[in-house]
């Protein structure tokens, strides 16, 4: 399937949502708890997905437009998130996740990309250079990664619980693939 | 973390409503397209777990409740779904999902079950004994596996369109572990 940027931002346009009809008001023990040592929980992914919002995809997506592949990306910190949600609830991380991809999406509509526009190139610091397609395609594919560990996350949490099902329960076989 | 009945109730209550978020209008390069072969859609992960409403949840907490483990569950059919879900569209398997769930969470809720009632055992065809909390939740982490699978499905449209980043993106290392 190729790139297909409506479809990209069909997809980017109901995460937000869909990660509030799961996980808004849910009972803590689902929400707060991970899988383990420095893994991260629901509420985690929720506080990097802004985090994301925030310093990762348009401000690439910019850059791209701006300077091609003269410059180079910054690194994506990936503790940053961790440090910004301290104090805050899950319902505020996905109020501002709402708020911030709204906006973006709404930067990313304005810019009117032509299909020439995103065959424009830019330079990842660990892979080269990618496009601006490439990059789009990836936010949407990001989301995804992350609701895969959501949902990983979770269903570790009753990993005990289900008994003998656990055989059955191919999110439980999952060793998480997804960084980090 | 031990089971606790209206932890899985509040998840049971909210799968309906976030796959909908998800998945409602979406365009159906997302939500049509599988993984290749026999493998399954968005759209025939939401059938099976009709069909999961219908003749494996509350069909079998109703048979512990008053057979114990004189009588053994039917078999699911995993087939069965594709077969029913057969020319209708998706918002239509999303309305009859929430439907079906709502009833059966009714129902479930009306029984007031007791810790007590929770410890009582029943026949699974394969698995053996299986207590009426392993039964619940496993009903809660199977809307969890097909989450975690949805989100697979769906990022495996984009596997090429993000080009070099297909490295950094664990959901696209997953070899698919949920059946089938």
């Amino acid at each position: 399937m190729e790139h297909n940027l409506e479809h990209t931002i069909s997809l980017l346009t109901r995460t937000p949502a869909a990660l509030d009809a799961l996980l808004r008001d849910l009972p803590e023990t689902w929400t707060f708890r991970n899988e383990g040592e420095k893994s991260w929980s629901a509420f985690d992914v929720v506080g990097h997905l802004i985090h994301g919002e925030r310093t990762d995809w348009m401000p690439r997506a910019r850059m791209v437009l701006q300077s091609g592949e003269t410059q180079t990306f910054e690194s994506f910190d990936r503790w940053g998130p961790v440090r910004e949600s301290e104090g805050k609830s899950l319902g505020q991380l996905l109020d501002e996740f709402a708020r911030l991809r709204a906006e973006n999406l709404g930067e990313l509509r304005a810019l009117n990309l032509r299909p020439e526009d995103l065959e424009r190139r830019g330079r990842h610091p660990a892979l080269g250079v990618v496009t601006l397609s490439e990059l789009l395609a990836t936010w949407a594919a990001h989301d995804l990664t992350h609701l895969h560990q959501i949902s990983r996350v979770m269903a570790h949490q009753y990993r005990e619980a289900v008994g003998p099902w656990s055989a059955y329960l191919g999110v439980l076989q999952c060793a998480g693939h997804s960084s980090p």
